[in-house]
């Protein structure tokens, strides 16, 4: 057995295991020697393993606060928990990563289930919870918001909580609101976050200035890879300090380019909104000769909602993502393509994610470099630029009306209030967050490993993105089902080196 | 190493594993005794179990065809597919049904991951399919229509392919329809079943002789349990005549109640639909004094729609289920709970499944056992019963008006088209399915397992129906969020009963 | 010129109306004579004819109060109404209640034109208005109300504007709710009532009593033909009482039976939703053999719901009101027309309104009178009564199975919020009646005659409902639509009374 | 009595018209002198006064082919419309065009009523009709197609109707398509328009030549001002040649911009739709600091969507239109509006129709003019420049960070399916067209005045546009509750002159 808190992944052999009795055993009365002053000590996962089992664990308050005291959960006087089977989850509880296996294979990395412990560490009566949202907007952020708060208060019996209005700079502000099941009520119902956002404007020693001041000890962040590696600072900062704040994040991203998660709340929400920009172009180019929709969706660098709303709709000839590195001119070229489907059909649709493409456009464009608040790359707009790319060429060299009709629906798809399938999974993240920092866990985001919530140490979600991965079934699908080109010819490196990697 | 025909979960000590050395090549090339004239075979899943790791696999026309010859799979030369890391599913990869583990527990059961394989047994030229709808309507239907052909079609060149017209009477019929891609290509836009369907007409001997003769060597069936029921009789026929016939079932519930699987597809896109109906429940009872709102929603025997809409909508103040027995009088009692409802609130919604309370509805009303054509128990009305017993009771006993307002929307739920996240579920299915027999194997269906695709045992899914948990978290959640009764104090024992159960 | 205060409309011949020079200036100045004592005299409407010219006018406070002063309108220093051609409406404008006319044909009834006038007579300051609803649910009720308050406090600076809670009784109760710009700002996005609404309970005594007590001077009240005969009660007795109250009434029906007016509001957001049911009913009948679907649709004497939704929808096959006697057995019967419908396309689909059929219902029912706290009869269901009906007689004298498919989404159509052409509609309908009030006008209702607001006398939409024309193009547009029979030949006495009628 | 065929409208005084006692029997009999060689004529309405008491008349075949002869129309035994009262339109039905009137007020203009005459034209097996579709797309085209096509079929027995595909061009392309009851039964559910469409390619002769060769006798045109003066030129050109060809123009524009006509068919569906747009635009800057959201709706010449969008949603802050020039700086500027609102509200949402503030974008873009193939002038893109130049405003001058939030929903909008009131309104159109034609009238367009429909004069369509009035109640009505500036004290000679034309 072995504790590490390096990225390499150590599979021992049994032989080494002298504590594979009751590693579990061991695990729960593990204190972590206090090491780390290392400001990158949060985007280290905590690994436990033992052969081939290996446990991903996030910290806990007690690991540089061991004499913290604990109490008995609320929950078990509760009436709605009484009569569940156990109203607690084991400690002993993992996940599995990998649930597609094989039986003579490694048993792989495994995360904490999220659920209700037994022991809480905070008194609920002392607990001031704060909450923040950060970037951009997604469908569902007011239900996991709502669901924070009911959660806090009517499992735990918390009354005081606080919004920080407009993301990281709220913290420096002096307005907070209180945040009561009656004022949150019905916030699920509309789209947009109830606590404003903003992008950036992270400061770790005033926010954690700030948290102290307030008296807050559970911070509940609500936010893409950039939010989540501030709040790796934040649970940093309030590490040195000693302080007793448990901090959680909740990964947002309407891209679902978060690593590890199933995938990500307001997706499903997202994809079936796309749905509708891609029939409106749908039925315009049929409706014209030689009719060129195009439909740009977000995805800064991974293709999910492109491709997801085209295998849904039907209605796409080509899609277009960033993994997927494209050309115009030659055989196997968009340009041929597009040709041969007016031949046929007379019209196509082309979907776009905003990330696709980009290195024509910044070639051709000039721009400098830019950068957003939240420190994001300024991406140049793919679909103006690849709509007149389109009509130019045909225009131009094929002396052939085209009829470009452009659709950019991102706001339309991310305003809207989350579906009845996000709404759920809200609850459930929100709910995972609350009982992790009731009961001490802190500096970890929660989420979906295979349809099972778990605590996931937030290193896990900043160090690298998810994206489409074109060496996927699911890719393969898109592919067979628009049967546009594959667009490899000319980049076969590309994928070779993709598949050497993995 | 052992093979089980039975269904105790046979876990063997290593001691007796004499072929653990290679267990799954020993698999790969294993046929088993050609056992089995009694009828209940196909429902009995084929376990391997080794150590604690158990696979339940499904049977493979080789079983009984031991000669048959097999292909190249098509797909190594589509274009799409080239560039998938693994084209073909390996052999070995099998999905775990527990996800939620502990370390030292044991590895558990296990099933074939979907997806195509290296071999098929079917020349694509040869291939005669047929599909069949059963039973009543869900959304998504027609996408798996759409996606088994298009499937068959596109990956593997299959073009014969029949739809058998209003179920399994359909068998029966001359006529059948040509299915193409041209014909269902917009079929998913659409609710209902393009195939229609019809409960019962289960003929076995009659139906195999019909695919005998028509030459289908395909047969995908699309069903909840009963047909299911059916599709391993037919398996059973066919493999007792010893013909090269592959009978694969995808499965079909708006209720949720299929064991083993994920979700049943068309769920979601029902839960959404539901919450339309609550929803205007709750404003009508908002602008009455002392409003009653009464939805009646699906669920025969387990409560699902009832319980994720609840939890969705956060509109609803009690959930009854079949799962959970209720009682009116008393205290805890339903009588009780509504007058303080509406003491507070002024009004109230209740969501009631259509199988809860049938006790007391066939107490009063006092009808004799009726089942429907495929062998389910009709069910008493409880929406128009529950309403009329509420009003009843506050007017006579408690001189009180009620504004009792009752919808029910089942038949504006099954019938709309499947949402984008059903859409992508179902393509799923199908590919699935289709995958599984090209491969050969058969007498199988198919679902998702933690979230990946796998080939589960028919009998898996006839043996016993999904349900509430009642002693689960998520029920648990259902009432911590209404705050309801759990109805516990007087049935205790059902709850004890169950939770010895599990 | 004449001025008519019985039911009989006068045209008087050239020769008798020797004030014809003016008599608009005559009518402006005119004070009727302070008769009336008799209970009925706020339904009789004011009419002044002149030539064939007729006018319906409305009560003015003037006629009771004639020495009340006036104030000039604050909208003419209003920045948005400054530029408007004429700020104020002509007191000549009227609307004509015929616009398909004959050059030789009689001039007609009109209307006074809704719109502010020059002169108000009250002072805003001094203005404390009421809002009531009443009677059952319709979408626009939320936005009638916001713009009440909204048109009072934006354009004429109104600020005391109160909420009467739950109908009528609501005047006996001792809360009342301020409504403000801010309170209702978003009430509109929502369906329902925010007033809360009730049937009956009207005692005009009681609440012209409420009415002084509390001191309000204009009320403003929106329900159907019961409810404005109350209104006309009470505009009675504050005239009796010579209290300066204006009473306004707002045509409330989700049936569209209001006479006179060009449809009510919220009908086009009804017909719309009830699109769904069809198309609901519509698929469920396609996916089985011999589905007969039937959406039961609100209309209680008239059908206009159920005609309306069967043009747009064009799913229908049979479409049932209460206008349109119809019979089962034999020629030209229902019996007939189903089974000929299912022998050509296995499914068939009819809308009935909740009206129709109900001398058959009631002969087998067998159930007494009753009537509900409005005094609307209360009506036996006849949608499950007629599916029962159908099913009894296929199965039993056809020896046929039918799939009966029933939905009654009643409480789905009415709870919706209004679509954006009725919420324009509902913003007219508000701020004409605002404008009456403020301008000195009561006794009235308000509604679009021909695509224009005008005034009309309250009389004329309580003397009788507005009801399907069998004998009208629209009707013949649907029977030529469905192709259903026009069950004339068993009843060609009704219509041919109705054409004497006419 | 005077014909009076120039546009002045002549009111002759009662002492010239010494046929009034009978001008309609002269109507009905009359038949104009075959003057006019000039091409100009169509765009002529004929118009028959007398007194004040104005018609203004659309051709008749017997105009040019005297002798043509008459039939009883079929639907005289149609079974649907035997019982209507009286099952013909009488020719003496005018629909006046001023509905809001002044009792000495000249009685104005009037149009014919649309409907079935007792007379028609064509025998049902002799027509051939045609439907040709030109311009944008709107929501609701494929439902007047349906119902060219079944009011032909249904009402008249017509079985020969070609579709005409892609616009004015597709008359010279060899290819039609057969439209049959069957075939177009569905399309009312898709939008877009089922026989393509295109701008420009008008060519009357060859289009003549085409409808000669094809032995088409009925033209049914549907599109806006530009196609019916192609429509106009097709019915000049028929009667030089004298054929017996009824020309149908059916006027389609999603802006609203088509005199006399209430409103066009798709605008209800349209600003429905808008609504959207602004509700994200409203989430979108509601959840950011200094939000300013802004959303580009249709309207080249006239703000009809953005204005009723505007009332509809009430979330908006200020609507720009092309009626109502604005200026960006100094008192009662649009920069001072947006500061005053994000200091207040934090946010704001503008609306912008298309065709406002292009003087502005012209001057800064410096770009030439151009037209396209329908001859509008081709736009700048008002929405992004307005984005830009907000931004850089508050940006550079004020230091201040604004949010801009900017959505384009142009073809999600026009590509949407009717809605039920929409669908019902095409029926009226196309039903009236086919009527219309049948009975030989021809050169005309259809369409309800004041909610009724008319037989209206081509050239009232194409003279001049509809547009916003400024002097107008409904714009008063949008400044009252937008509160914006009102923009005139830069501009109040515009509004002057405009007050000066009406």
């Amino acid at each position: 057995m072995e504790v590490s808190v390096s990225f390499s992944l150590c599979r021992l052999s049994k032989s080494h295991s002298q504590f594979s009795s009751d590693s579990f055993t061991f695990l729960r009365n593990w204190k972590p020697p206090s090491i780390s002053r290392q400001n990158s000590i949060a985007l280290t996962p905590i690994r436990v393993s033992n052969d081939d089992f290996i446990l991903e664990d996030v910290p806990h308050l007690t690991h540089f606060l061991p004499d913290l005291p604990s109490y008995p959960n609320p929950l078990q006087k509760s009436q709605a928990y009484s009569v569940v089977k156990r109203t607690f989850v084991s400690p002993e509880d993992v996940v599995a990563e990998n649930v597609v296996i094989q039986k003579e294979g490694p048993r792989g990395v495994h995360f904490r289930r999220t659920g209700p412990r037994e022991k809480v560490y905070f008194k609920p009566e002392e607990v001031r919870a704060c909450i923040v949202t950060c970037g951009g907007l997604c469908p569902g952020i007011n239900t996991v918001i709502r669901e924070i708060v009911f959660g806090l208060n009517n499992m735990y019996g918390v009354q005081d909580i606080l919004g920080i209005e407009g993301g990281y700079k709220g913290f420096y502000s002096k307005n907070t609101m209180m945040l009561t099941p009656k004022v949150v009520s019905d916030i699920h119902k509309r789209g947009g976050t109830f606590l404003l956002t903003s992008r950036g404007g992270h400061d770790t020693h005033k926010i954690v200035d700030n948290i102290e001041d307030r008296g807050i000890n559970q911070v509940y962040i609500i936010g893409g890879d950039g939010t989540h590696k501030g709040a790796a600072l934040i649970y940093e900062e309030v590490k040195r300090r000693g302080l007793q704040v448990a901090v959680a994040g909740i990964p947002k991203t309407i891209d679902n380019d978060i690593a590890v998660i199933d995938k990500s709340f307001g997706f499903d929400t997202a994809v079936e909104e796309a749905q509708r920009a891609i029939d409106a172009a749908h039925v315009e180019v049929e409706s014209v000769e030689n009719g060129v929709g195009i439909v740009k969706l977000m995805g800064r660098y991974s293709g999910f909602i492109a491709m997801y709303a085209t295998l849904a709709s039907r209605d796409v000839d080509c899609c277009l993502i960033p993994e997927s590195p494209f050309y115009f001119e030659g055989r196997g070229g968009l340009f041929e393509f597009i040709e041969q489907r007016l031949k046929e059909n007379r019209h196509l649709v082309i979907v776009v994610a905003e990330g696709a493409g980009q290195e024509y456009v910044a070639a051709e464009v000039n721009a400098e470099d830019k950068k957003d608040a939240s420190g994001n790359k300024l991406l140049l707009d793919v679909g103006p630029w690849l709509s007149d790319k389109i009509k130019d060429h045909f225009t131009m060299s094929q002396k052939m009306t085209v009829n470009m009709k452009y659709i950019d629906p991102t706001y339309m798809i991310r305003a809207i209030p989350s579906n009845a399938s996000d709404n759920i999974y809200c609850t459930l993240l929100a709910h995972g967050a609350v009982h992790g920092a009731m009961a001490g866990y802190t500096g970890f985001t929660v989420g979906p490993v295979n349809s099972k919530q778990a605590y996931i140490p937030i290193a896990r979600v900043t160090e690298r993105q998810n994206t489409v991965k074109l060496t996927d079934r699911m890719w393969a699908r898109l592919l067979a089902s628009t049967d546009q080109p594959s667009f490899v010819a000319s980049d076969q490196e590309t994928v070779e080196k993709e598949i050497m990697q993995i």
